[in-house]
């Protein structure tokens, strides 16, 4: 039987580079110098790909996905924070209270938590929706973190939110996460997925110090050698069940199914970008529809951004997660459809053009 | 008689220090790591500085002056638009079809076109206010392009539209300007106030080539030698005087205007960079108040910004002005104070800190 996740990854068509290219046209005939608005115009061109129009439509409302999950891995101490601050969080984002509830309600986004792999029990709530594959992963230095099922049934999870979210009216996807030592698994896979060593793509999480960052890339290594001793260590699915994580398999497939859906997906930090190369191994045309939010702090978001070619709109020195990078770039995504659909032409505007 | 503008200089005080401190302690008992918001954290610190409490009101609506001037310079070959498009683009700001419309728009703020030195004739609009001082400026590589009253005038045009600006409800400032032929001017005033070689902050602007940069770098580097075997060489008045623009003096009242009124005064690209130098060597205190909205690819702005130590919030690859990258980096600066205002603390949402 196909899963939701299959379906979609069958249906991601590559962006529409005749609409890509109406787009460039207009922004030469637009009341401004050629290229002045430089990302503007790029993001612009991007959108009408996404969209197969020119001049495109505007990305909104946008919607946040946060999706949860625990790590097995916290075990080996790679982070100070314990892992019962994940559920925490869910109330926290539940409530109104989060960066990323304050951040999207200020970009006009509406946010939705998914508890995809919290390990931690809670109270339930009506705006936490209970997706729950497994109660946390198992520790990827010693095991693998996922068995194959339960990594394919958080992609279903992940691609099955973003077209809910798409048929309840969102143009715009954006990809958020909560998981205390989630920062372990995303640099793993960014190894995997770019052939950099550990000690390249790790970094402080939420603010360890040297001694504990040594240990975090030690870590690492062990699972990545662990892995790489299996048959199957070129599969991407395998990959993503040996080192990743519930919320990280679930981003893949919420990137998947907005590529299905032809929306953009706004990618946040390292976390996302681990995810983002997970998508980009099953589904390479997932890509086109991609937005790089922001530049993370963490070494392991550049690289992986890199790795496929994409450049962040933003730089501002985040490392928070949550979405919160993605959801400050949102304004300037549509922006750039509005310079396409709102500006003036030299025609229009009986400006004249340069000698 | 003391003019508008001193009024201004003397009424700006330095930014809160008291405030500042309240906010970034704030920052660590909200629900995430300690600094992990980044720029966002500096940019909240900054707001309540200026507002003198903490959390910081959100700047609100938010108003951008586009100062437009025309340039004697032009007749040197600096640029390959003629000078008419000033005048054009005066009824393309008022009828809203310009790019600063558009994201002024987006972000929800006003836009008001005021005429301070504009030489070619046009149609009286509603939404166009005449402050003109004097219809284009003499060739600064041949005689000063201001008189010292001319220049104190623009100063005074400045001052009064963001004093007014502010009384009519504006939280946040845009600097915003228009004027064929005015980078030449920025790049001497940066050259002269930096002490930096007129070749090093000399750009393309509107997108000349080779042959006619070489050209402008030559023209400024005239100017520069004209001013300096003048006896008022390092009085701040005379160099705006003598190598500025109108535009360029009245974004300089402007900054100050805004300094006095409290509120942040968010700096576009090269032409807002140089006028801020002007602000800033007649108006220590009012650099407090300032925010850098973008680094455009104009190298003068980015040198100036180091002179004063700005560090700009977006890197969008932009050379248009109008104040269309401060305009986009409207959504960041409110977002820094709703995350101060919003966000829960930790003792408020139950969530444990790291171990």
């Amino acid at each position: 039987m196909t899963s939701f996740f299959e379906e979609c990854a069958a249906a991601a068509v590559p962006v529409d580079e005749r609409a890509a290219r109406a787009a460039a046209e207009l922004h030469l005939r637009l009341t401004k110098p050629p290229g002045a608005l430089g990302r503007l115009e790029t993001a612009g061109v991007q959108l009408a790909a996404i969209a197969g129009q020119s001049p495109p439509p505007v990305p909104e409302p946008a919607a946040v996905a946060v999706f949860a999950g625990d790590h097995g891995v916290l075990v080996e101490g790679v982070s100070p924070w314990p892992a019962e601050v994940t559920a925490q969080m869910l109330a926290n984002f539940a409530a109104g209270g989060a960066a990323i509830n304050v951040l999207a309600r200020h970009a006009g986004a509406r946010v939705v938590v998914v508890d995809v792999g919290v390990a931690t029990p809670y109270e339930p709530h009506p705006g936490i929706v209970d997706a729950n594959v497994r109660k946390g992963t198992g520790n990827m230095a010693r095991e693998p973190a996922l068995t194959g099922d339960e990594a394919r049934a958080a992609l279903d999870v992940g691609a099955s939110t973003a077209a809910r979210l798409v048929d309840e009216g969102a143009r715009a996807l954006i990809t958020g996460e909560m998981g205390i030592g989630n920062t372990t698994p995303s640099a793993a896979l960014i190894a995997a997925f770019t052939g950099s060593p550990p000690a390249d793509v790790t970094g402080r999480g939420t603010g360890i110090d040297d001694q504990t960052l040594a240990h975090k890339v030690a870590v690492i290594e062990r699972a990545l050698a662990r892995h790489a001793a299996t048959p199957t260590a070129d599969d991407p699915i395998d990959t993503l069940a040996s080192l990743g994580g519930l919320e990280l398999a679930a981003l893949a497939g919420f990137i998947v199914g907005g590529a299905s859906r032809r929306v953009p997906v706004i990618i946040d930090g390292v976390i996302a970008c681990a995810a983002l190369l997970v998508a980009h191994a099953l589904v390479p045309e997932a890509l086109g529809y991609c937005v790089a939010g922001h530049r993370s702090t963490e070494p392991g978001a550049a690289a992986a951004l890199a790795h496929v070619g994409l450049v962040p709109l933003l730089d501002l020195d985040l490392r928070l997660g949550e979405g919160s990078g993605a959801c400050l770039a949102l304004p300037v995504l549509q922006a750039a459809a509005k310079i396409l659909r709102e500006m003036a032409t030299f025609d229009a505007a009986g400006v004249t053009a340069k000698h």
